[in-house]
């Protein structure tokens, strides 16, 4: 699939990166919203040029790849994927055309994607940039059509969404058109960690639905799903260690196979997103003792899980093995938010076990959680907790514990501090549960706040909004997520500089109902943006793009 | 792909016609609820049996066809669609099965498809009936595995609806099964017309959404598709006739083309479901002027459309012309309701023109509904008209004008005594956008209530659903529409005696919340049935079955 000229890509990359960089006077700047010009990109790339012409895109649009990673599968599936989206409203055009003897000549017929490594290795960190050109072949350039090049099929996805939204169905010529050409995109992300929590504890989820979840986050570029999956109301993960695990679920239909998770780690890695497996211990795991009774402490103190047994811990061993098997991020999340250890100290073997040690009940939640990271260490994984466990006893936890923030501000400056690596999810203004929460407040909030050192910054790997499920389930869960989501998404994606000045009302709202629209059309069920309350249905008649 | 046994298929039919009424000892009975047996059809087919084994389905399913119309490609679409949604949870482990070398036998390898006419026109009262057998082929009896026997495709593809239904996957052994086998059911729809309607012009829905509507609406063998296009609010159709009149839609956006009209009214006839378009005339058009404003009466009174004028009725002409090559079905909607003639009565030259005719505005009412029914009949249409027409002037409207009922109980008993068809839609229990009304009043609400003729309760054509869309867009629409249009569903397809007596929070609730799941499963937002009010989120956390 080598085609001509991408024998001498190199060159041809060196001349392009020249042109781009010879027509940034645009650079840096924030398009003014104007909705007749339709170039609403979301998250905004680090950097761009437009210019002021309009070309249409053929429904025939092929790909031509080249690099040594560009014979890829996932590209092919990506492209394959996006071009369904990009031609969304064309499939009946394009066959009535035929029919009705039209014909057109379209300025963009190709797509080219030059991938420079055949590593697929999906991990933090992994090279997410790509440069993205758009511009008519006029025969003088080499530079022509549609361009993406990425070091990673990674970035080669983000360029693909990037593309797409340039893209859009103009119901005057009935074809897709690309506005404000040419465009020359050189873009990556602020922070490696873009993640969306979902909880299918609180409210089973079908898989088909996880999988809609998923897909819609690569729209964002969002690049993390965190899979809260048990939770003290429900286990509904198969667990071949231990098979009585899943009697934890709410019914014999609400549950997860093996090959289930398989298939939604597959599907997320194509589409250049990790899963980071989540089990929240020893507090928020009543359902465990389900099918195994011993890992309560008794039947009336059913959480936290038994600290003094060791088949406790073989059936968290258990898991992590078998997890190990189906997760291959580096990240796993081992909870341990919110434990309320009284029980322990009420129920009498327990209390006996932590006399016998001169032990707190606090002591014992410390043992609890550096023995599960012990456990989780051993397996090859990077261990993540919620907050509570670098609040109570930071200076015991594993130093490659990463530190996940919820409760409020200030825990990653903290953290950073220590020399902690920190995720921020501030319940104030990214817990999509609550609804009362507007997206500017969402947009606005700020992974770095409170740390100036460069150094310590690097060590904030991102953010993450949080969809806990107690009032989430397959009826409401998209619209909870979107589109204050996405404002989060753009935060942690786009520079921080072009997005914190100005007024985001003139500079973010117009392109963030845009891209909320864009979520409608292609099928997801994002809510109004400009709802006082999350979730809530529009207020009255009116246009997606004013609501 | 006639195979042999197919050869003597009439010999077949009879023989397992008989079978069936030799298995009928349960006939007739509504199925207790019992959440083990997992058996639970929605809509309650007319007549059925069943026993008590298990079967299990083989992954790679394969179609058998039979008959003249057999060889359908709406059959074969549909088998391949309904095999994705019966093994959406198998598609990993199938792939995993061969890994491991562990190799299954099924009972159920084949689904035999018989369909007795090739004629695929889709009009009101199309044969929907159809038989299904399940069972094991023993070896013993000709009949064995799955059998499906319609008269038309569109019986097959209900058919397919209710064996997709019995099938459910296992998880304990990781395959399909049908419970309760063998399963004898013959069924056919109460009423010939089971509609929903969409608003299109409060909220602009995008196609894709459209067709996820209507895909849904397969699943409780709904079969009319009521498109409400346009309103005062947004003319978002194209009329090539009338070029300018979709300068009416909200943006340049939110517009369907007549390719995107073509592709809705095809992907709903191949899941036997007809689409009736409206245009609501004369009032509710606003919009229309944007384009024209010589339809508005003055800039000052813009609707109701001005009566005066030939262009008016040109232009309803042009746009009926244009419609008939898209909507094939013989019922066209001419609206009519809510008409306030206030403004025509101040409008000088409207005034002028009824004094000059010595008509009052609402003789102008009249006038112009009928003018606009003539128009539709001369295109060889049945209009079908708002229940104010009838209610101010049953002794003018065309005999063949069908009245839809909206505005409260006793309509169509009073249009059928005077020969009119009817439809019902008493907007105290059937207006989804009504969010105080609980599933059981939808459920119970009777088309036929108050009508105990016979001759006359045949001119009941059924009833619809009205999805009205102030506060309806793409992000919550399939939630209010369902599963409140499940309990619409029933009453319209199945036998009243059978769904009309005992304790409907046993013999119905359970049934209901069962196919709430099973929406949710295939990615439908259904919300929860038991909510106080319509759309609302779930209270709490807990299992799909009990919400």
């Amino acid at each position: 699939m080598l085609s001509d000229p991408f024998k001498s890509h190199f060159l041809f990359l060196i001349l392009s990166f020249s042109l781009c960089v010879s027509q940034t006077l645009a650079l840096n700047s924030v398009p003014e919203p104007d909705a007749s010009a339709l170039t609403y990109l979301w998250p905004l790339p680090s950097e761009f040029t437009s210019g002021n012409r309009t070309l249409s895109v053929d429904p025939d649009l092929s790909l031509a790849v080249a690099g040594i990673g560009g014979n890829s599968a996932i590209v092919r599936a990506a492209f394959d994927r996006y071009r369904a989206i990009i031609f969304k409203h064309t499939s009946g055009i394009s066959i009535f055309s035929r029919f009705t003897g039209r014909s057109s000549v379209y300025d963009i017929t190709k797509l080219k994607i030059i991938v420079n490594s055949d590593n697929e290795e999906l991990q933090l960190g992994v090279d997410e940039s790509y440069t993205l050109f758009v511009s008519k072949n006029d025969g003088k350039s080499i530079i022509g059509e549609a361009t993406i090049e990425a070091n990673t099929v990674y970035g080669a996805l983000r360029a693909l969404e990037t593309f797409s939204q340039l893209c859009s169905f103009d119901y005057g010529t009935k074809s897709v058109q690309v506005y404000k050409a040419p465009w020359c995109i050189r873009d990556k992300p602020r922070f490696a960690f873009r993640g969306l929590l979902l909880d299918t504890s609180r409210h089973y989820f079908p898989i088909y639905v996880i999988k809609q979840i998923i897909e819609s986050m690569s729209y964002a570029k969002l690049n993390v799903f965190h899979w809260h999956i048990i939770d003290e109301e429900s286990f509904p993960l198969e667990v071949p260690a231990y098979p009585k695990l899943w009697k934890g679920s709410y019914t014999k239909w609400e549950r997860y196979t093996v090959e289930d998770a398989y298939e939604i780690v597959n599907f997320a890695k194509v589409r250049g997103i990790n899963v980071m497996a989540e089990i929240d211990i020893p507090g928020h795991a009543e359902s465990w003792g389900t099918g195994y009774p011993d890992l309560w402490p008794s039947t009336s103190c059913r959480e936290p899980l038994d600290v003094t047994k060791n088949f406790t811990f073989d059936v968290i061993s258990g898991i992590l093995t078998d997890m190990r098997k189906i997760f291959p991020f580096e990240l796993f999340h081992l909870g341990g938010d919110e434990v309320n250890t009284d029980c322990w100290s009420s129920t009498p073997h327990v209390k006996q076990w932590l006399q016998d040690r001169n032990m707190t009940a606090k002591d014992a939640y410390k043992y609890f959680v550096l023995k599960a990271q012990e456990i989780a260490i051993s397996k090859n994984w990077t261990p993540v907790n919620w907050e509570e466990t670098f609040n109570t006893f930071a200076e015991n936890l594993n130093p490659r514990t990463v530190v996940h923030n919820w409760l409020g501000a200030g825990v990653c400056p903290k953290a950073v501090a220590k020399g902690f690596k920190c995720i921020f999810s501030n319940q104030g203004f990214w817990y999509l549960d609550h609804l009362d929460v507007p997206w500017n407040e969402v947009y606005t909030a700020e992974p770095l706040e409170g740390i100036n050192d460069t150094s310590k910054q690097e060590l904030v790997l991102g953010g993450e909004v949080c969809m806990w499920g107690e009032t989430a389930d397959t009826s409401d869960v998209q619209q909870t997520i979107w589109p204050r989501a996405a404002a989060a998404a753009e935060r942690m994606w786009s520079r921080r500089d072009a997005i914190s000045t100005g007024n985001i009302a003139l500079t973010a709202l117009p392109r963030l109902q845009y891209f909320r629209c864009l979520l409608n059309r292609r099928g997801v069920q994002a809510a109004p943006v400009t709802n006082k309350y999350a979730r809530r249905p529009p207020t009255g008649a009116g246009s997606c793009y004013e609501q």
